[in-house]
């Protein structure tokens, strides 16, 4: 089994599996050549072929214990009705904003699940390239993480209107939460026919809300998308979500990715039977190959010993040096 | 004494004080048009009729327990040489953001601490102007997020550059830390001779840094600025710091300022001895009064009895409409 779903899966593996958020990005010289040929970031997403390409990109250069498949999460919110600009630089951008209970309850997802074939045939590719021991991961958005970008129509660095709406129209936003996690129970399901061998729910702004908040508004809905995929690990990724791992507790995954404000022993110690991802802080890796070598060897020895993936906390920034990065994989490899 | 200032020294009070992080702000109509008058956000600092008519306008109208002087944490960089420019809606700009370690070394603190007597002075008018009962607060940012805005130059959702900074250069970034923390130090104390009764620290970034990585770098510094103000109760404030109050425990400190995603009772626990100070999202008072008076009434409920000053957990929004802010006051006050 290859080294990754072992360690999901809570198994004993050789050394710790490590793959890295945003692997295949514009850190990596290869990958802003093939999205020069792509002519835009959503055309790149939406070609099989390029969007297998540089999924490989980083196994190839990295030889990485899991290969996460290029896309975005805001692409899958497009068979729904909602069709969000990508600026370069400028991140996502929605001309309307999903701000009021009415226009939640126009969200219409297809009666069966349709749209991101594109994704499922670059799941494929990618599958039949890679050798045996390298996974495959599918992933989406959480329910949360998804209606602030509904909400806010781009990045938002509160959550304010997000939080407002939610507390304004609660049932209606548990509503939209709800939506949002069957339409990404589909989106998961063809990922895993398709070849995703695991799977990550990246709930990216979960620590906006409160521990008591999340739990009353928003775990039912990621309980409910985690439920529909049983049979593959789960990982959920809580992006400043220290405080959030009791919540997290009950829900059904089989690993939690936590940053570096949560300590990893901390949240294996909150998270019994659950493996456990992450956690380095991505600027670290801005610095020097010395000063990472050390802030990783400090991640490992803060792991746990079972049911541990090393990765980032956070997506990995472009302006990495690449040497960078094989100072941080060196050390998770047992090689310095 | 003041109820505020009791609080904040853990003695007994009829009920919590309560005041608002920005009060003096744009959710008022009476500030929106006093800043008009003044020109510019920087005229209006500047002026010390004007910063204290605008620190008055929300005790005036809501009566609250603490009036903070109305000013900005970037404006005694100036005395530093450091010269911000603060653009409408676009926050606050550096043209040279300082980001590495030759530029650290320019800054230059005046011999004697000069160059911020306009704030002194409306402090001044402030505390002559307001009933016994009311307290006057001084601030200041604290080191890591005053050098946050250096490095970056502007408001960052991330500080990838700040950190990546620390740590490639630690050593030379600790003592860009303690030159803040002395020139801050040196502010501080002239707001207290000019009449503050407490003063609070803002780190409003804290909680981009892992525990460690605060206690190592962060802490020291801090201790320096708050050692160097003893005469008057000090307030820390950590934005997203929930993990970071048992680290905070060691310092000279009266009372912690925490946000909604570190439970009121957390803080209280990991802080013994110290007072705390929170936590509401302000986002709540976006919502309705039915909703805030329900979520008021839970922070109170989950408030230490001895040593409690509350408050919302970040700065109050500014479309946050008045009537919500007295929904809010009435709870804590215990009219409804």
């Amino acid at each position: 089994m290859p080294r990754l779903l072992s360690a999901l899966r809570r198994q004993p593996v050789d050394r710790p599996p490590v793959w890295i958020m945003r692997q295949a990005g514009r850190f990596l010289p290869e990958y802003r050549a093939t999205r020069e040929q792509a002519g835009s970031f959503v055309e790149l997403c939406r070609s099989p072929r390029l969007a297998a390409e540089v999924t490989l990109q980083p196994i190839r250069r990295f030889g990485l214990d899991g290969a996460i498949i290029f896309s975005d999460i805001l692409l899958p919110l497009a068979p729904l009705g909602v069709h969000f600009e990508f600026t370069d630089g400028g991140g996502p951008h929605l001309a309307q904003p999903l701000d009021d209970p009415r226009s939640w309850q126009r969200l219409s997802p297809p009666p069966a699940w349709a749209g991101t074939e594109f994704v499922a045939e670059a799941l494929g590719l990618v599958r039949s390239s890679l050798p045996e021991e390298v996974a495959v991961i599918g992933f989406c958005g959480a329910p949360w993480t998804l209606a602030c970008y509904l909400v806010e129509g781009r990045t938002s660095r509160d959550h304010a209107a997000t939080k407002a709406a939610l507390y304004a129209h609660p049932a209606e936003f548990r509503a939209l939460l709800d939506a949002l996690a069957d339409a990404m129970a589909a989106y998961l399901g063809q990922q895993v026919a398709a070849g995703a061998q695991a799977v990550q729910v990246f709930d990216s702004w979960a620590g906006t809300l409160s521990a008591a908040d999340y739990r009353r508004h928003v775990v039912p809905a990621l309980a409910r998308l985690l439920n529909a995929v049983p049979t593959v690990p789960r990982i959920v990724y809580v992006g400043g979500g220290g405080h959030l791992t009791p919540v997290l507790a009950p829900l059904a995954c089989e690993a939690v990715s936590v940053d570096w404000r949560c300590p990893l022993a901390v949240a294996a110690a909150s998270l019994p039977g659950k493996a456990i991802q992450g956690n380095l802080d991505p600027a670290v890796l801005l610095s020097s190959p010395g000063a990472i070598r050390s802030a990783t060897a400090a991640m490992l020895d803060a792991a746990p010993t079972v049911g541990y993936v090393a990765n980032l906390g956070h997506g990995i920034l472009p302006a990495t040096p690449v040497e960078n990065v094989e100072a941080f994989l060196d050390v998770i490899r047992g090689r310095t």
